[in-house]
Parts: C-alpha cells; sequence; structure tokens
C-alpha cells in the first residue's frame, strides 16, 4: 500500500528547492512514518528529499524505506554523499545492504567511507550468512573494569551518540575479554553512591553466543531470556559485538515466514509476495509443483497395477479421494505440528520413541473416529454391510499411516541435520496419498477374497 | 527435554534443609538457566527451594519456570507466600497467571496481596484477552513535564528498582495525559547539562497504541518501528501502561505458531505438544480431520453422480489422484502466500483485484506447464492423441481454480473481518478437490462427445 497523500508537495517542494519545507517534512513526523510518505518517490527523488534533513534523522528515515529502494540509492545515487550516509549508518545494516547491492558499486561507495568503518565494515562481511557474526553490530556499549559508577556514567554520556544501544553497558578488561555487564537501569538506581566501582555492580554470569552460532539459535534463546541485546564473543570469549532485539524480531520473522511457505509448498522468498513479478514468481512456485507432481505420477502407476480390482467392484473409485485426503490430512496435522515443536526447541530428535507412540495412539483413534462415520456412509454405497467394512478398516490404516510419516520423516530430517520443515504437510500428503491407494486395493482384495 | 543433572543434589539439599547451598544454587547461574535445572522437580519442591533465594531472585527465577509449574506452585503452595511473590511479579505477568488459576484460588490469593497491587491487577484483568491492554504493563517510568535533566535522573534512581524498563521515560501533565518521552539514552549523553528541561529533550511524536487495539497489530507495529516499548493510551490520550519487546515477541511467536497449526488443519493448542496427555489430543484434532472429512463426502457424491462416464471410461480413474491433489498443491500455495501477506501487512483485502489478477495469470502458467507433463504421461495411458487431451486441458483449468480459490477465500474472509488464516491450505484443498472432480468429469464428458 502506497501512500500518496504528500507525493505532490513533496514533488514541488523538491522542484521549487525548498529546503526549510523538506525538512520540515523529514521531522513533523517520526521517522518510519515520514519513510512510508516517500514510498512513492523515486530512488533519486526519495534521496533528494533526506538532503533535507539533519545526518541522524536521515540515516533514521533512510533505516526505514524499503530494502528495493535502499539497493537504488546506493547504486544509482552521488557516491560521495551515499558513502557519507554509510559511515553514519548502524553497522550491522550497512553491511546487509552493501551485500545487497551490485559488487562494484559496493566496492566503489566502501572506498569512499572512512577507514576505520571500512575496517569495521570488512570484518563484519567476513561471517558466512545465517550466523550471529552476520546480524550482530559492533557498536557496543563497552567500558573498562576501573571504573566507578560515576566515571561509567561521564564515559558513557561521552559515547552514547553513537551507539545503537546502552540498555546493557558490557565491561571487559585490558585485552578486551568479556567480564560482565551492567544494566543502564542498574548504573542510574545507583546514581548516589557515585564512588562504587562498576564491578560490583556488575552481573558475572552472562549468558553469551559466539560470532559462528546459528542465527535462528541465538533467536530463540534471546527470545527464551526475554533478553534486550546479546553478547556475542569469539571463542577466546573476546567482545565481538551485540545482537539486538531489534534484529531478533526479524529473525524469527523471517523464519515464520520461511516455516509458512515451505508448509505451504512455496520455497522461500527474497521480496514481498507484490513485487515479484508475476511470470518469475510462476518460475518459483513451478519446481515445487512439479515435485509433487512427480509423487503423484505414482499414483497412476499404483492405481494401474489394480486395475483389475477397480473394474470389477466400480463402487470402490467413488470412496477413493475420501480416503487418500484422509491419510495427507491425518499426515499434515502430525507433520505440522512436530516441524513446529522441533522448530521451538520442544522435542529433539532424541525424544522420537515418546512421538512415535503418541502418534500411534492417536493415529488409531482418529482413524476408528473417521473410520465409524466412514463405514455409515460406505453402508449406502457398498452393495453389503460385509462390503461396507472395506472403507472403515482402510480408513483406520491410512489414518495411522498419516500420523506415522507425518511425525517420522520431519524426525528424521532433523535427526539427519536438515531443516525438518522441508518435511511439511505437502511432501506428507504425496507420500501417504500413494501409500493410501496402496492400502484400499490391497484391504478391497483380501475382503473381496474373504467375501467371495 | 528436561534436565537432571542437578536434581539428586537439590533434592539433597532440601532434605537437609541446606539454606546456604540451595541460596548458592538459586544465585549461580542466569535465572533462565536455574529455571531449566529446576524443571524436574514438583512444584512443592521448586517452591521450597526459591524460599532460599532473595525475593528478587525469587521473581527472576519463577517467571522462567514453565506455566504449568506457575500455575501449579499458585493452586497448591502456602497463599501467603505466594501472594508476597505476585506483589513483586511483573503487573502484566501475574495477570495473565491469576487468570489461568483456579477462580477461587484467585480469588483467595488477590485477597492477600496489598491493596495498590490489587487494584492494579483488577484493572488489568478488565481488559479483553487479545487487546493490547491484556499485554501491556502498568509499571512504566513516567515523569512530569517540569522537571530538568538532573532532577529527572534523581527521580529515575528514586523509581528504577520497580520498573521493567527504563528505557524510554514518558514524559506526562497534571492530569496523566502523555505529552512525550526522552530516551534513557538522550537523559545520559545529557548529563553535562543538569539544568536543562527535560521537556526539550522530550520527543512529541509518539507513535501510541490504544489499550482497546488488537495485540497482532501492535506487535506488528513495534516490529516495524524496531521500537523497545510502545505506550499504551485510553481514547482520551491517558498513560495507561507501554508494552515492551519481550511480550511483542511473544505475541509474534504465538501467531506464527497459531498459523502454521491452522495451516495443518490443527486448533491451537494451549500447551506445549508433549504436555497434552494423548486422548486429550485426539479429541482436540478429531474436529479439524472431521471437517475436512465432511467435505471430502462431497467428493463421493460427485463422482457417484459421473458413474457412467467413469464406467464407460475407465482409464479416467487412473489420473483422478493426480489431478485432485494438482488442484489443492497450487491452492494451497496460493493460499498460504495471501495468508502471510494479509498478516504481515502487505496487502489489504481492499487489493484484491492485482491479486487475483497475478493468481489468473500464474494460474494459467502453472497449469499450462503441468498440463504439458501430463499430457505426455496421457499419451501413454489413453486409447489416442486427442482423449490424451482431457488431461492437460483439465489441469490448466484445475490449477487455475485452485489459484483462484485459494487468492479469494483468505481475501474475502479478511474482508469479513474473519482470521484469514482459517482459509488456509487444507481448507482450500478440500474445496479445490471437489472442483477438481466436477471440472475433470465435464471436460472427459465434452471432449468424448466431440471425439465421438
Amino acid at each position: 500500500m502506497i501512500n500518496t497523500l504528500y507525493l505532490p508537495e513533496l514533488r514541488e517542494m523538491l522542484e521549487l528547492s525548498d529546503v526549510d519545507g523538506l525538512r520540515e517534512f523529514c521531522t513533523a513526523l517520526h521517522p518510519a512514518r515520514t519513510a512510508e510518505f516517500m514510498e512513492g518517490l523515486t530512488a533519486t527523488e526519495a534521496w533528494s528529499v533526506l538532503q533535507a534533513a539533519d545526518p541522524a534523522t536521515r540515516v533514521e528515515i533512510f533505516g526505514y524505506l524499503d530494502r528495493e529502494k535502499q539497493i537504488e540509492v546506493f547504486e544509482t545515487c552521488d557516491p560521495e554523499s551515499v558513502s557519507t550516509l554509510i559511515a553514519d549508518m548502524p553497522a550491522d545494516d550497512r553491511v546487509d545492504l552493501l551485500n545487497a547491492v551490485d559488487e562494484e558499486v559496493a566496492r566503489n561507495l566502501l572506498s569512499l567511507v572512512p577507514a576505520d568503518k571500512r575496517r569495521d565494515i570488512q570484518r563484519l562481511q567476513a561471517y558466512p550468512e545465517g550466523t550471529a557474526g552476520a546480524v550482530m553490530t559492533t557498536e557496543v556499549a563497552r567500558l573498562p573494569e576501573s571504573l566507578t559508577v560515576r566515571e561509567a556514567l561521564q564515559e558513557l554520556s561521552r559515547i552514547a551518540e553513537n551507539l545503537e544501544t546502552i540498555y546493557y553497558i558490557y565491561i571487559v578488561d585490558e585485552n578486551n575479554h568479556l567480564r560482565g555487564a551492567v544494566s543502564a537501569r542498574r548504573l542510574v538506581t545507583h546514581l548516589n553512591k557515585p564512588k562504587m566501582p562498576i564491578t560490583e555492580l556488575m552481573e558475572r554470569n552472562l549468558v553469551t553466543v559466539e560470532a559462528t552460532d546459528d542465527q535462528e539459535a541465538v533467536a530463540a534463546k534471546v527470545a527464551d531470556y526475554d533478553f534486550l541485546a546479546i553478547p556475542v564473543v569469539d571463542h577466546e570469549q573476546h567482545l565481538v559485538g551485540i545482537i539486538t532485539h531489534d534484529d531478533v524480531i526479524d529473525v524469527l520473522q523471517r523464519e515464520a515466514t520461511e516455516d509458512a511457505y515451505l508448509a505451504g509448498a512455496v520455497g522461500p522468498l527474497e521480496e514481498g509476495y507484490l513485487s515479484i513479478p508475476w511470470f518469475e514468481f510462476t518460475r518459483h512456485r513451478a519446481p515445487w509443483l512439479a515435485i509433487l507432481f512427480g509423487g503423484a505420477i505414482i499414483t497412476i502407476l499404483a492405481l494401474k497395477s489394480y486395475h483389475e480390482t477397480i473394474d470389477k467392484v466400480a463402487w470402490l473409485v467413488l470412496f477413493l479421494p475420501l480416503i487418500v485426503s484422509c491419510g495427507g490430512n491425518s499426515g499434515s496435522q502430525s507433520a505440522t505440528l512436530i516441524i513446529r515443536a522441533l522448530t521451538t526447541k520442544e522435542i529433539t530428535p532424541a525424544s522420537w520413541w515418546a512421538v512415535v507412540w503418541r502418534e500411534l495412539l492417536i493415529g488409531l483413534a482418529l482413524g476408528l473416529f473417521l473410520g465409524a462415520i466412514g463405514y455409515a456412509i460406505g453402508c449406502f454405497v457398498a452393495p453389503s454391510f460385509a462390503a461396507a467394512l472395506i472403507i472403515p478398516i482402510t480408513l483406520i490404516l491410512v489414518v495411522t499411516c498419516g500420523t506415522m510419516v507425518g511425525s517420522l520423516l520431519p524426525l528424521l530430517f532433523a535427526r539427519l541435520g536438515w531443516d525438518p520443515a522441508l518435511m511439511s504437510a505437502p511432501f506428507v500428503t504425496v507420500i501417504v496419498d500413494i501409500l493410501g491407494i496402496v492400502v484400499y486395493m490391497n484391504v478391497a482384495l483380501l475382503m473381496l477374497r474373504e467375501l467371495s
């Protein structure tokens, strides 16, 4: 949804070079709202508007523009002014963005950034995507352990301007080993004891993560502990950065979206639903459907090998979609529950035995329940009450098959170190579909032989 | 996963009433880790261990115990000591918990809590579940607008001990109308200007939410703006509380779990996967399967009404599961994408026209693609190349049907003010299954009439 309310005014102010008007626009609202109102502008127009703002506001508003526009600004606007913006941006955000733009452009921009910031960017760029190092920021409130409360506050007031957060202040020794942390709240409550050494106030039992740890595991940890930020250390306990609550929210949201997409047989998307051209989107969706289509082709072969039974007992066909979908649905339920429980670390592959036992009981009970309804309907359709028994027997077996496959496959994937979400509902369904047909036809064959 | 490492030692210390040992255990680790090690204890044992900790640590560790244990402590342990804990707990958490325990117990506990805390609890309890008011905390850093920087810091240091966060300090007028906010960082950076009025430092353009707003909308707002906390006001702009980042993470995670469950045809769960007894779990899952079963029964009726065609042209049956699953899969993709885009507010029901147009094009393209593969297979199975055309024609129509139903139904639900996630993949699939059979049979009838 693009907000077009202020666009004509903005364009007019740009035309008239009305710097005062533009500055007023940039400061009147919360930066996030300002960015929203600028969505309809081109990258060049947006960049011109931002020139009217003071550097701090410019960085803030820029941070709320959508990613495509940010990339366009980096790639098309005057490199020199863009490089000043880069120097002012939060350490983690600018690396993300530089990794996303054209390589040539990134190199050129980087050469214009002051040397200390450049080194910082290059250090962060060295961490592989998906690690804690790649989302952390290096701008940490870091104080030596020798300070008193008053000195700490003074030092903090000097450095706070350039930091993303000061909610936790990290205390390091002379070699930058992490020794502890003090919350801003704790520091403030001891204002009346200015001479107290901060080491007396600091929390020493810190929960830390390593820079090479997996992002999702880190996000889950922060969410569990309700932290505002978590310190990132290297393998020698040197403080290298922090990951803040907003990065954690981003990671959690990205992960939820990815899992939701996999559950719907869509691969992860880099952009929003409406920003991908329709044909590219089709190309993105086609392989997933093709994989499932490949599975469904096996149902043709399965049915073909039983064609004699079907030809002889025509009423069996009527129940085919029902039986196939029942197995798929019970499998979807199990796969969804197990994948979610694995994601939230409630279960691990090690507890597979408890899970499979539960799912077996639940599958049998659900099968009995649906089988009872199925038998009632079967009695109307089948030639005899005895023949109708094919339906409930099949349903009990197929529903149990569904819960077994739906629980075992994600556990197996997790065990192998793969993402269990890859074994999501649609993929479980296609496997259970094939099993369902085989079970149905064999139950029918056996029952019919028994009856004749 | 229950950590049993310290259980024998803990039980022995309890037996010997080794208060020093227990206190050591309570303070040695981060409270979240301590709580983890206590998971294997009964509620009574856990409560006895916590008696050794000082009140502040006790509240912290208690906050990290799992919910079931917390409820058990409230319901079974000595009400008087529990009521002291309640008085110390964060305002939002204790209300959540009191709402979860037995009503009689809650009333009894509430009567033992000091009057001011009791009034606070009752005020929060008045907000309906799902609103901003129900997750907010009333413990806000709130300062009058007349203070200077120095006075503000002094006042803050006096009240900070009892507050959940001091990252934003809210400035109110004498009638508690919200006037602005100052971040702790901004206050600290102006330490060297102690006489400056805080009104000069404060941000006046605040983004606020109303206590009656929907929780999920509030969470999305905070996540968008990267806020640490958002102030909650009543309809007259009185400051009534704040919602902090950890509550937002909880809401986002709960929402992701709920949507994942709906996408797998499971209703929302109050407890974890392993904590629900298997039979209760079966009762929880059965109604969802029964609804889908009800839909599948219609496929029997649909097939029955075309039994003449099926009897005459037996090879059509072989493709039945394939065609039905193709429609379902393309519908799942669309439903998943649209529901996620609606949840993240990327699209609104108002943009239905753009969405449906895209899905129509994508559906046709995907149908053509799968139809081409389907035709190749059909040529092997069908008696003639002409008869095999039934398969691709049906696939194009069914896949397009899938994308249409999968996109329109969630949009319609959102339009009607219902949760679009209720129209998730399994429900879309069952509708497309029925449509698929009708389309298939009609295409076959028309083609066969044409050919004969």
